[in-house]
């Protein structure tokens, strides 16, 4: 590979200038192999989340963080290998019941997901209440899994983007994580290298997600959906509201019952709503049905006839968890103590915050502060009434069952402003829009 | 100190925000106590550098690094205590001559000056082509040689704003440097903590220059002007042109050459003209005068009677150089080869370029390239004829003494470049303003 001048490189894009592809992949490569000191990624990574990044640097920087390990082979799996992922909120359990469903329905799911951080669940913490159940597979137990089940549900293999995974630990701590630009390729850097033919994603708006307002939340879904067309991998987005939880169940345990209460067919109304649309564009993109109704149609099958639990236990199964626990919802744990908050006047839900809930959720301990944290799987919140909700004083809003009274004491200032009581509301849209 | 978060500080100032004063104290406190990681102030650095300081925080921020080291007290010195700086630029020896001329006129010079890198000259270079010339002073030697002689001539202390010394070195390798106020506090911090009582700044504009326009020479200018009054020390600044370089002598030994010729009362008009003014400056600055007309008129007294050329010889013996180079400059080094450049056409100089001239020096082994190159103090080129010159076609425009070939080899298409021959051209303007 051709030697750049890193200083002229960070200078011309200080400068508001357009690096080129051979040079943003030697600035990877170079990074990758510990020859360019952190002091002058950081003050790269400063001047691109302040001057950006044109479409035509987002792809080669993207690649190159995705070659910066290993890439894994799917080749050898004839039926469509789709994933889905989303940029983060609260209650959102929607990966455990979609993926598999969507396997059920013909589609091969590689899922490596994250844990937990900041006010987001993570899927992996959630998966990890089922006793036993493991999400650190390697790389040939992996592609056993899913070339055996259809589906796979680990974690992010080390080996997988390390230059992402060192870019991102250094963004947390330079003051340059919520950049567009970054966020996009951090995302599908990770994505791309599952070796994948498709991609789903949920990209979240609202104060409980990542991108506040709908502005940035629909941008950062065309650019990855322009780095996969770039990559030759189809995206397609989903731009989802969230500014109230999810469903009812927020934290670990909890939000394993609310999936297995889809699978089974039944479970809150929004959480069905978005599990059954994604599936449905995992279907077409995947090439199994052409519509959506066609898609719709056939998820609804894999539930009914028990098709998309028993994948469930499967793989459950397959990654030594308790596949019992379906029928046995006992099986998973709980905490001892409850709290419930009321609704303190008569009137509508104006308000149930995202945020506010999620970080109670950490203080509770269902989260992490810091990365190197233990999640308390038991600990969880079932929001009960949200936005639009008719409620009389004293109705129960939300049921917290803890473990800590400390904790307790610091979760409930944050879960008492989430919610406001007040003139009539209307339900919020889920769904907002849809990027291809 | 209250302790702050250093990431959300970081985040403010990429945001556009600004830093309060005991945030700024805080974080130079931690950097030089090792506590902050240098990815996390390069980051910072690069945010600084896009979005600026304003007034309000660049006296703290310059305050926090002078303080971060050992401050000169030199308050038993009953003279006023002055010191010049300039910018940086070609065949720039002011220093040299004018710093015996004030101190024989009763100003008292803690002079520490820098040596040359990229393509300006140092003025401690020059000065160790005096035989034996010490610059590396401790600080007992440094204020007991200015305490007698009312003048010392050394290099900038280890112990003195180890802050700037880091932050300069982080900002060089991560593409930081040329960014006005970090340039300016850079400055400010070093000279404030030489504990004198006013400033004369030499700030540069043009091609030899880093400030290559003149409104960003004015802006730094009045910045550092700035900076002073909020540290409640007098400075003063001229802005002068470096299209050209000064006088006749870019190099080390010839520059100590041409210097002598000022203190003897010869010398380039230019170099004269500069010397002057800043004295005057210097003089009227410390109260010894309180008129233009009487500083020069006491600066040429000083020449004349032969005390500024004593002072200087003084200095140079306390600092164990050889002081008889005054009378006799075959003391002072030179090189055995010569080249000399000559006018390819007849017609007027237009074009003497500083840059060029100073980068050829540089190859010629009169700078460095690197920081722990070393200087060749005899090598020289002599700039014979300066824009608005007459020449005819043959007549020599420059000579250089030269030492190696390839070096001389490496020079020469500089220079040749360096020079422009047209129609008639103006001289151009040394002085061009000046900011109080």
């Amino acid at each position: 590979m051709k030697h750049h001048s890193i200083i002229e490189l960070i200078e011309r894009k200080r400068d508001g200038g357009v690096l080129l592809s051979d040079e943003l992949q030697w600035i990877i490569a170079e990074y990758t192999a510990d020859r360019l000191p952190d002091y002058q990624m950081s003050s790269l990574l400063m001047a691109i989340f302040i001057n950006g990044f044109t479409g035509e640097e987002l792809g080669p920087w993207t690649e190159a963080m995705l070659r910066s390990g290993d890439v894994l082979d799917l080749a050898h799996i004839a039926a469509p290998k789709i994933d889905k992922h989303s940029t983060g909120g609260v209650g959102d359990k929607i990966s455990v019941p979609l993926a598999p469903m969507v396997a059920a329905c013909g589609i091969s799911v590689p899922m490596m997901s994250g844990r937990g951080l900041g006010h987001t669940g993570g899927t992996l913490d959630k998966l990890e209440s089922i006793p036993g159940f493991r999400t650190r597979l390697d790389g040939d137990e992996f592609v056993a899994i899913v070339e055996k089940h259809g589906l796979v549900l680990g974690g992010q293999s080390e080996t997988m983007a390390p230059a992402d995974r060192r870019i991102y630990a250094l963004r947390d701590s330079t003051g340059t994580v919520p950049s567009l630009p970054l966020i996009a390729s951090s995302i599908m850097s990770k994505k791309l290298a599952e070796g994948i033919n498709g991609l789903v994603l949920d990209v979240k708006t609202g104060s409980g997600a990542f991108m506040k307002d709908e502005p940035s939340a629909r941008l950062l879904a065309e650019t990855m959906v322009g780095i996969g067309a770039s990559h030759g991998t189809k995206v397609v987005a989903t731009l989802t509201g969230m500014d109230q939880p999810l469903g009812v169940a927020v934290g670990n345990a909890n939000e394993i019952d609310e999936s297995l209460d889809v699978l089974a067919g039944g479970g809150p109304a929004d959480v069905v709503e978005l599990t059954y649309s994604l599936g449905a564009d995992m279907l077409t993109l995947g090439g199994i049905e052409d519509t959506r109704e066609a898609a719709l149609a056939r998820l609804r099958k894999a539930v009914e006839s028990g098709a998309a639990m028993e994948r469930f236990q499967e793989v459950i199964a397959a990654q030594d968890g308790n596949p019992d626990v379906a029928g046995n919802r006992s099986l998973l744990p709980t905490a001892p103590l409850r709290y419930e908050l009321t609704a303190p006047d008569t009137g509508f839900v104006t308000k149930c915050d995202a945020r506010d809930i999620g970080v109670a959720g950490v203080r509770l301990g269902a989260g992490r502060e810091r990365k190197e944290d233990d999640v308390d799987h038991g600990v969880s919140i079932s929001v009960l009434a949200k936005v639009g909700a008719a409620v009389d004083k004293g109705d129960v809003l939300a049921v917290v069952d803890y473990r800590d009274q400390d904790r307790m004491d610091a979760a409930r200032p944050l879960l008492e402003r989430a919610w406001e009581v007040g003139g009539a509301a209307d339900e919020p849209e889920l769904i907002i829009g849809h990027i291809a």
